[in-house]
């Protein structure tokens, strides 16, 4: 699997390049800042590399760490629809968050002193290639770079302060996005990769990615009749049951707590819970 | 009043500066697009000019084409409540469109293929000068920049294909914005100013912001309690009763229509209306 990732460099500006080991290998041009969505609309492994660092010598960012659009699926998996007690609908539920809200694979997912109902949301994040509006589902695939485990932290009772869940979905340390992301075409079979989210090592969801009632090409098909995809834009596809808002008694995260999202082969996300 | 816009310059290069009857005073750095955000956290009265056009040799941009955070609130007009068969609720609804959506004053709202409900939303926006975090009520004031009509095109039945509105609230070419910022110390008395909407010269909307549910310094505080408002970010603050969708019988928006949101003293915002 080749791992691509976004950093910054020992002196300060940004880049991206592939994880090897206990190498990164950098990809951008050198004494500016560089960013992976720039480079995504064409191919990566042909990109000549400008430099080496050790890994421990670089900051890992999020997998896109500035993505022009972050739509989030809802209510994506069966178990997950019937576990919030609402109804199937024809279309996916889309909204939004946005890019500030990101971590990196390692950084802490930030609970706010405003709730105690942080909650986990694992997710496969389907990161954009080649933009497009009105892409037919049968050419979706041909948009598609990648994929990366993503975590939809939530703040559930600001989700529910009002019919739309944007109070909830966007805090700032909330959005897990890594580690790396894996090219689409070296993943031979999305549906059978499972979404396996721990909290503390007990695994709290566990689906596999051909659960999904809309599966990436109709989301992608979807969300580009109302926007134009971009680039490093990046689908979060909804999470399935499991969530610690539905358990009884509730499982919420707190702090010294530590959250993973793997899904099969494109890797596990592992980030510490702190309090603000 | 004083009028603050974003424009292209003859040389295709963006900026922004004050519109002065049939003439363009430039305030951006020369040579570089230049854009009104980097501004707004400063003094805007105090930036020297670095140009003048003729007002018909520039093209009018959205007052700010480029923010980071565009807030939309919903239901925040009790009659607009009563029209949706909604619920009042403790907080206000929040949910968000692209600055890819947003047109400036003049330029077609523009109708997708994919629907006939096409409805406007005249609103007060309310553009944000200094940027923070949990901002109290009674420091909002000093985080506001300046005014501005905003026209949040819906297209209904996709904002209704499910419980979030993001697929009717963010398509290409729907979100009128403009055609000036008049900065805050300039309006008087923002509460008596009337959200006006006119369709083919038709009053079809007509309330003052008075009537807002929640007014402006509570909305500031309770989004920058999950974002971190930026100078540039917008918050659309929500539309009156009178909405097309809930009119029997409905009235939308087609090819050929003239929409204007007037906000009082604020300005007029006028867009034709065109099929894609």
């Amino acid at each position: 699997m080749t791992k691509y990732i976004s950093f910054t460099r020992p002196d300060g500006t940004s880049s991206f390049g592939r994880l090897e080991g206990e190498s990164v290998v950098d990809l951008g041009a050198v004494g500016a800042d560089a960013f992976l969505k720039d480079a995504l609309d064409g191919d990566l492994a042909a990109l000549a590399p400008t430099g080496t660092f050790a890994r421990a010598a670089v900051t890992l960012l999020p997998v896109v760490p500035n993505p022009g659009k972050i739509l989030c699926v809802g209510l994506n998996y069966a178990n997950h629809v019937a576990e919030t007690g609402r109804e199937q609908k024809e279309h996916p539920a889309i909204f939004t968050r946005w890019a500030d809200s990101l971590i990196a694979d390692g950084a802490p997912m930030v609970r706010p002193p405003e709730s105690e109902r942080f909650d986990y949301e694992g997710e496969l994040a389907v990161i954009i290639g080649k933009g497009g509006r009105r892409i037919a589902p049968e050419n979706a695939w041909d948009h598609v770079a990648g994929y990366a485990p993503f975590n939809d932290g939530s703040i559930r009772d600001w989700q529910r302060h009002n019919i739309q869940f944007t109070p909830g979905k966007t805090w700032p340390g909330t959005g897990g996005f890594g580690p790396a992301m894996i090219p689409a075409g070296e993943v031979a079979d999305l549906g059978a990769q499972r979404v396996q989210t721990r909290l503390n090592g007990e695994l709290v969801q566990d689906q596999p990615i051909a659960d999904m009632i809309w599966d990436i090409p109709t989301v992608i098909a979807y969300c580009s009749t109302f926007v134009e995809l971009q680039p490093g834009d990046v689908i979060a596809s909804g999470t399935p049951g499991g969530v610690g808002d539905k358990r009884k008694p509730a499982l919420y995260m707190k702090a010294g707590d530590t959250i993973e999202v793997s899904v099969g082969v494109i890797g596990t996300l592992r980030n510490p819970v702190i309090d603000e």
